[in-house]
């Protein structure tokens, strides 16, 4: 996709790894094309010599340790609300943080607004592992969710997946304990219910823990705590094993030249399991793009970050998202906003 | 630990590597020393030349497909409930289980009683990854719950680890979405509160998902549909990544002799990943001993979840474990049987 001339407003703080990383990444997504407003320090990041790269003086960070809610609300010079702004404003078509999820998913609720119909933004992550993308929400916005707004998820999710991902007719399933309809909390039996008229996209019903990492489908579904906690686990998984493995072929010279051997071909897999990968997560269901990459972000992950970002502006995935659910009805009551449900 | 003179019954429907694998498992428990009645058709369960062994002929299985309360109800001739009948008659120290995971709970709760003061008896597993044992529960037993049971499911697990894994004053963490007491759903930020008075055991807070592959606790609590889900995606991915491993050291000769000259230093680690390793899950809260094994368990596996059983047994593991609540006021309503919490 040629992302040329699309702009991004990215919040310049908070990238544990330094500004050097975060210039160097800056450097990487402007020569895809992309223009990038940065709010932060100047004099920390130097991005003369990078063309359409403007760097707006801003020094207020909304960390971790903040209450995103009050905190967004109480510091309009802070990073993460101005560059929020600049999108509002018109100066830019998406926003990236690499700060706080909390905070930028404060900031872009407020300052981006809900599409319309949409109850409850999802924060949507693709699953690091090999083989076919699984988009995955909600990794976190909403802890506690009822059945309606898993129902909505699974409308983002396929949204995403086939405007900014191309997958013309996603397969989408629902996170339970098993496969049957009956199992699981009551709201995911609600929405497995719900969903079997769903049109647009295939819902393949219920699928379990172990279908997440083997790619059972394109877009699963969940509430924001099982989702953020087996995002961890998974992410965290991954890199006891890798580095248990490393640390095998470290154990003594016959395996030390194993490893050695192996690693032409292991490199395209450590890629493909690296979180820098996938860019981060994005939020949906706001009327424009906002995507949050980790912290720990190298210099590909910010660049990784602020392309999804860009990708997704240049289709107009929000306003693709809102098309949809308009014409599904999912916004006019018809699946999904039933109270009910 | 001398598991001779233990008593096992096994329910010897369900492997579904089928019956040579479960008699080479038998086998293997046997020359440990451990006594089993195995409930299974003794035509295909050749325990002769087996010491200690004993098939008990029955040919009625629940399986998965089986709706598990109604047909422990209604089957008392079925492998699973003439097992647990038998501990309950006390023919046999511990039972445990290769079938059906919900046929197993129901027939195991029905059959040999909740101890005194538990409210939810709760699926605990043991983590197979490398380093510290982490003992996860619940996985399943439980898909929805208030924080008594949580701040249970803390009691039950700390008891598992001192009395049957030996660690004297286990570190027990609390499953969320953030290290902060406030962050997670309303009964994790109950439970967390309810915890922080503990004594025998230490809280060291909330846990994240990346927690627990790291073996940042001896215990981790949670609810049985996020323990499940989480279990299940932990699973898959140490397979999909070492999958993936082995496919790249397949790729050319030369990633193939780095495959084979790593070969010896990975097999400890293999090892360690294997969900043989563990023997399967245990119910905990019952007065006697319940293991749920890998339906997909080899020999090893089989013989570890006899094994698991038989050490839990041995110590008297369940009748601690009451003795603990008891002591505490757990089952008094001191803590975490507080209608409030």
């Amino acid at each position: 996709m040629d992302l040329s001339g699309t702009t991004v407003a990215l919040d310049g703080l908070g990238v544990e790894n330094g500004f050097e990383v975060l210039t160097e990444g800056i450097r990487l997504a402007a020569a895809d094309g992309i223009g990038l407003r940065v709010f932060g320090p100047g004099s920390a990041i130097d991005a003369s010599g990078i063309p359409g790269v403007e760097v707006i003086e801003t020094t207020d960070q909304i960390t971790n340790e903040d209450d995103p809610v009050p905190s967004v609300r109480s510091r309009p010079d802070s990073s993460i609300v101005r560059a929020v702004a600049d999108v509002a404003a018109g100066n830019a078509d998406a926003v990236v943080s690499l700060g706080s999820t909390g905070a930028t998913m404060a900031a872009a609720t407020f300052g981006l607004k809900r599409s319309k119909g949409v109850k409850r933004p999802a924060l949507a992550a693709q699953v690091p592992l090999p083989g076919r993308v699984t988009v995955f929400l909600d990794i976190g916005a909403n802890v506690e969710v009822r059945a309606q707004h898993l129902v909505q998820f699974a409308w983002l999710g396929a949204s995403f997946s086939r405007s900014v991902l191309g997958v013309e007719r996603p397969e989408v399933g629902l996170l339970s304990v098993g496969e049957e309809a009956g199992k699981g909390r009551d709201e995911v039996v609600e929405a497995h219910a719900a969903l079997l008229g769903a049109e647009e996209f295939d819902f393949i019903g219920n699928v379990e823990g172990r279908d997440l990492p083997a790619g059972r489908a394109d877009v699963i579904v969940t509430d924001g705590f099982t989702g953020n906690v087996v995002t961890k686990a998974l992410e965290g998984t991954v890199k006891t094993v890798v580095g248990a493995i490393s640390d095998a072929a470290r154990k003594n010279p016959l395996s030390a030249a194993g490893g050695l051997l192996l690693k032409p071909a292991l490199s395209g897999l450590r890629h493909d399991l690296h979180p820098d990968t996938t860019g981060g997560a994005i939020l949906l269901g706001l009327r424009k793009t906002a995507v949050v990459g980790h912290g720990s972000s190298g210099a590909d992950g910010v660049a990784n970050a602020i392309r999804l970002a860009a990708r997704s502006a240049r289709v107009d995935a929000p306003g693709l998202t809102e098309e949809m659910l308009h014409r599904v009805g999912v916004n006019r009551g018809a699946i999904g906003s039933n109270p009910d449900v």
